[in-house]
């Protein structure tokens, strides 16, 4: 950590692009994310030729579409010449990570302008085995061999979590509630549609306690920005947001080896280390997009990073208090739960999201205190955590 | 360029460690990765708590093995703790690409102690497969589609190396003789065989002009070093090596976007990105790792590097400038050709070949000038390359 704040220097985005999220049977991998890598270029008006390097965050391109190498297949395509191209695989925290190291890069002062992509291609002849490939983030040899898939790991957690905090069903589904109403007001969101509290709670069981409306889509997307230092960025933009900490941190990847499933331990270290480089305290954050692959994660992760106490993450939710009127707003993005989570595209659509909601561009969902923004991108069941912390230019 | 010389501190390799590359059906990726670690700590006395940063190449693990989200999956079994923990996938140049990045994180001074590992497990249930999923480090939608394996794309670059420079079928045969000559004597090699002319000539047909003898082998395997600053490194070792330089660069997948199929300008250029940041011409690169998947790919690596004219890598290894007792002895662990080519563990694979050689550890195929050695590791047909320049200690 010492080391890491002698040496670095400030960074901006300066620029953001997205797809929209959803089920795109016509387009392919490379298109996605071409298209998310041109509309950060444009908002910010940088051309391919001036890109340093370039990082790619992608969990499973040669298991949905059969396509590796992905850094340069995409790279090239985007108009980048003769500069390391890099893909970056952490499971669902891939493109999180891809963020990670370009920031680093950057901040380390390598090179001036970097971006970043995350993208994945989930509807395809493969999605049938969607779940077996998703499973490929946990522990193939022991939660695999045992036919633990993901939403059986998030099922025993949030099960575990009932029992030693009290946490509801309803508590679940007003996270479910809450991030499809947010999301049926996000233009780019994948389901836009609202949810009552009695729907969510009958929904079709999927792993109990978690019913369809607790997990979150099956989605095809892209997502990019572009980095460069802070003293740099009024030459681009006015409307450049100042990264104030990013961490990364790594735990066990099978849910067994953990002491206690209701915390993830990853989260927990990458919160502390990113609230002490910005010099912040949970309290200072302003709104936050969590990584809510199932509503149990976005409780845990509301716990964890310190937004409301070790087990009052259901009360929290359920009582208004992330809601983007309420005193936390998570998710207005409406999350991965109604937003959508191309898993590659996951992390860097959550640092895009921030951004607007820091430049006021949010629109109808656009929260009253934006000044300081986090985003949490979550690999596997808590393997992988990488935080990140914006504050907006003014 | 000069973004990243204004900022870096030198760094050195201060520990290497290898499995044997081969057949070991009885091994899972996870206890390769292990064990190459574990050497690389044990050859510098590091502790697993020391490691402050974890890199993973590894090309097709998920496709292979199933298992993805893999540098946490063997980081945590290696003892790292709360550190990122980040998989790198760029082809057959996946752990040269990690090693870059390793390298660029010691170089801007963001950690101390850095460990790279690469492996790849690729005999297992899918093996049958091998030849699909190597393609998918070209480009699928083209390429693939079209049926072009890679042999059958490095074929078409060695038929256009005979058409424009005269290069014969034993200029390519002469390759492999000299590469299985050295493999014999490397312990560690998958295929310790020697192998005549006239045996390597009348190979059996994999896609014309090449036979089973111009093509590298399907492995297992992994490899892991350590890197620190070159001003912390003599605590630690007096065996360390110094990084001179690590470059890379990229260029398009697909064979058919390149003007000269007999060239790589992603080598060329990071070729000439490496001479430039060591400050040497080819001509002071005592001796060589070159990304031989093919025999073709290292005659074309030894133009592009400058340690030839264009069009004469075929005489120059046919008239023994390349063998060990050569002016530029290349591959003296027997290459990919017969040391065996455990994709992701290749380009790492490739730095501890070098500096076993660097410090006059490299037994009976020991160089006589060990002073600067060069490793080269290519990702696809020239989309990616990752060139390093080492220095000895003495």
């Amino acid at each position: 950590m010492d080391v890491i704040l002698k040496y670095m220097r400030p960074v901006a985005v300066i620029g953001i692009g997205k797809t929209a999220f959803g089920a795109f049977p016509d387009r392919d991998l490379r298109s996605l994310a071409v298209e998310a890598i041109r509309h950060a270029m444009d908002d910010t008006v940088i051309a391919p030729l001036e890109v340093q390097a370039f990082y790619l965050g992608n969990f499973a391109g040669p298991s949905f579409v059969g396509q590796n190498h992905l850094a340069p297949y995409v790279g090239t395509a985007a108009g980048f010449e003769a500069i390391p191209c890099t893909r970056i695989e952490d499971a669902c925290a891939s493109s999180g990570s891809a963020f990670f190291h370009a920031w680093q890069s950057v901040a380390a002062g390598i090179y001036d302008v970097v971006a970043v992509a995350g993208v994945e291609k989930m509807t395809s002849q493969t999605t049938p085995r969607v779940t077996e490939i998703l499973a490929g983030a946990g522990d193939m040899s022991g939660e695999g061999r045992a036919g633990a898939t993901f939403p059986a790991l998030f099922a025993m957690i949030a099960r575990r979590h009932m029992y030693q905090y009290g946490t509801t069903r309803e508590h679940l589904a007003a996270v479910a509630v809450k991030n499809h109403a947010n999301g049926a007001k996000n233009p780019l969101a994948h389901m836009r549609k609202v949810i009552t509290l009695e729907q969510a709670m009958a929904g079709k069981p999927i792993s109990d306690p978690l019913t369809v409306y607790d997990c979150s889509l099956i989605s095809d997307g892209a997502a990019a920005v572009i980095l460069v230092p802070l003293d740099q960025a009024k030459r681009y933009t006015s409307r450049f947001a100042r990264v104030l900490a990013v961490a990364q941190t790594s735990d066990h990847v099978a849910l067994d080896t953990k002491k206690d499933i209701t915390e993830f331990p990853a989260v927990r270290s990458a919160g502390e280390k990113a609230y002490q480089m910005a010099g912040l305290r949970p309290g200072e954050i302003d709104f936050a997009e969590l990584h809510d692959c199932f509503t149990i994660a976005e409780i845990v992760a509301s716990e964890d990073l310190g937004f409301v106490e070790k087990g009052q993450g259901g009360p929290f939710a359920a009582g208004g208090c992330s809601a983007i009127g309420g005193p936390k707003p998570i998710n207005t993005s409406g999350g991965l739960k109604s937003k959508g989570h191309p898993v590659g595209a996951t992390g860097v659509g959550q640092i895009c999201d921030i951004v607007m909601q820091l430049r006021g561009d949010a629109g109808e969902r656009q929260v009253a205190r934006h000044r300081i923004g986090l985003a949490q991108n979550l690999g596997g069941s808590g393997a992988t955590c990488v935080v990140t912390i914006l504050e907006g230019a003014q």
